[in-house]
């Protein structure tokens, strides 16, 4: 792992490393040593590592926290070279949505694709980030990462022993059964009830199969960019409760 | 209105009341005046207006956040005379769920026919409370009421322009659809994935019939009589975030 530079604002030191050609962010407490507890964000599709909401909620789980806070950019996103297909993508899309047809089987191959290869990548980031002094890994780990970052997460966290615990959502195709079902760990799950993207009945499906004992579901009215802003904030309080035990 | 006794512990004045041959209580801080936030509260089904998880809750928002809070006993409940349809209830619904056969018509029909009931009851206890000088008129009214009392707060809230948010859930039933679709005001509806009352399929088709431009649906695994300790603080967040533009 590789840091290329450090900015500090507001108490949070922002770090940009890579690891191998997978760029990415680390934001921790300014001057923090010692290990403590890491969040694994991922960022949506067309978004990359330091997308707003990635970057504010990352501060206050710093600071308020003290918390870490890694994301990097999925393959095809931010720094990263964009394959012909990730170039064609969005307009597929925007074609199928335009036309009114099923967009959700070819969101749900092409993030599958980005998905196998950003799994493995995920894994080692995880490694190298636990051998830092300000990290450690003795700490506990979450995930959290919506629409392709779940498509990314659900088979990430259900190969890794080390996250105990996940927000995922705005998600739910059959592909992702499977790996749902070897997750065990906590998981918060938001669904939008009008996702133009995710039929409701994949999204209420993909619930359904996690295999966690412990599991919630959140569903509000809206699209699939809509989320609103409570439910950021309870499922702040869901990583908090599960990785610090705190109420 | 008529109150019979006060109690005060903790900073909470409980107060019994009886309006004509509805028993009631309120709670609020001790020595309040003037106006403040009211909510309503409904219990349960087998339970009563001084169900353990109602005063508890009851303290909390009249001790942390000033609130009054008022519930009443249900027709057939707490102190109020049972039917013998009232007295059959629970052995019918015993020996259904024995059987493995479906409980929810016999819910709907009973629930339904103490809502018709207890809604005007309410609206009178509703109108008495706003007279009272540590309530008053001008504050805003929230309802909070799971499982028989979301029969019976669906109606109420539909009915009444004054309560301005609800908490409903544990309850799904095509005969709500109607009262359902007149609620406009924002709504917290919890579901138990797993509950033996309430069909997952007609609970879910609840919460889209609300025609509420803001409701969140939450739910989690388990039967009908296990929901989460983290719901409750979550409802609570949404009565306050409703009722006093808090975040």
């Amino acid at each position: 792992m590789r840091f290329l530079s450090e900015t500090t604002s507001n108490g949070v030191s922002e770090r940009l490393f890579a690891l191998g050609d997978v760029p990415g962010v680390l934001w921790s407490p300014a001057g923090a040593t010692g290990g403590r507890p890491l969040v694994l964000m991922g960022h949506g599709g067309g978004w990359h590592k330091q997308a707003p909401g990635l970057v504010a909620r990352a501060g206050r789980l710093a600071v308020q926290y003290g918390f870490a806070v890694a994301a990097i950019d999925a393959p095809g996103h931010g720094e990263r070279p964009k394959s012909p297909q990730d170039e064609r993508f969005p307009a597929e899309i925007g074609e199928l949505l335009a036309t009114g047809e099923p967009v959700s089987p070819q969101v749900a191959r092409h993030t599958a694709a980005l998905a196998e290869r950003a799994v493995p990548e995920w894994r080692a980031v995880l490694d190298a980030l636990q051998e830092l002094d300000g990290i450690g890994a003795d700490g506990p780990v979450g995930y959290w990462g919506l629409s392709l970052a779940s498509v990314i997460g659900i088979p990430l966290v259900a190969a890794e022993s080390r996250i105990g615990a996940a927000v995922f959502g705005l998600a739910g195709h059959e592909s992702l059964a499977g790996a749902a079902a070897a997750v065990t760990v906590p998981v918060a799950f938001l669904l939008q009830w009008d996702d133009e993207l995710v039929p409701r009945e994949a999204g209420l499906a993909l619930f359904d199969t996690f295999g966690s004992r412990e599991k919630t579901l959140h569903a509000n009215p809206g699209g699939h960019l809509e989320l609103p802003a409570h439910e950021e904030e309870g499922a702040e309080r869901f990583v908090l409760r599960h990785l610090l035990g705190a109420g």
